[in-house]
């Protein structure tokens, strides 16, 4: 699929996953070991009033169930690769709300927009804007991908 | 320390830290379990050449030399509070290069930008520039980080 196939707007549901109190201990022990994410006492008695994810946990589940539905993608035949794009980089990351232990986010991607990269006029840039919900819709977290895609040849 | 009281354009190192084999696959095999990731015999087919880290590995890392070096800070009693500051994001998060086994990285923080806040007129937002670079001062990952910090009460 060419840089010009893509259509905009086209709203992908990545996947889900359930933040519990042994994945999100597991990775703030190591990344981020701030009381509020690793100490269930202390975190009763910070500002949140117990244990949250954090924000880089969040972050990171939307990769592997990003790369999760492109495995699954090519597998069922409706895409033709699942070689990594070329990223030059994601920008605006939101923690919208508090990741709490039982919480299950649907990871969303939407294709928002399609740019010009005249470093290489030979892609073009595609913007996501990618959601985290819970079931009942509010937002957890947000941020927008860009990755480079070829154009057509001419 | 008041957000009056922040001078720009001052440069702390936050930590270093060495990417092994092991931790690269310990994280890309939860979170990013692309084969470049994950697999030597399938990354040294790659364009890689060889197992790079994650780039939310690259970016959790910051995280974690950040909450040490605050710590530390207390602890020397040249930081007054370890406290979490209120962020309304990060932006713009780019890998310059693929990070290898026995990659040692220095993340740095610079104060980079004031802004105004117009919702929350008693902070301003205190913008700053992280990089992380070998010890050749090759750029390998960089993101700005956004801090709403209180005003001077008046």
């Amino acid at each position: 699929m060419w840089f010009e196939d893509i259509p905009l707007h086209v709203k992908t549901v990545l996947g889900s996953y359930t933040f519990t109190e042994e994945n999100i201990l597991a990775f703030a022990r190591i990344y981020d070991p701030q009381p509020f994410h690793i100490d269930k006492e202390a975190a009763a008695h910070s500002p949140y009033g117990g244990i949250i994810a954090s924000g880089w946990h969040t972050a990171a589940v939307w990769m592997k169930l990003t790369i999760a539905h492109r495995r699954a993608a090519v597998e069922a035949g409706a895409a033709a690769t699942q070689d990594n794009y070329v990223s030059p980089g994601v920008r605006d990351l939101r923690w919208h709300r508090p990741v709490r232990p039982g919480t299950t986010l649907i990871y969303t991607n939407e294709t928002s927009a399609k740019l010009d990269w005249p470093s290489r006029p030979t892609f073009g840039l595609l913007e996501g804007t990618n959601e985290a919900r819970d079931a009942e819709g509010a937002l957890y977290y947000s941020f927008v991908n860009r990755v480079l895609i070829a154009r057509r040849p001419k």
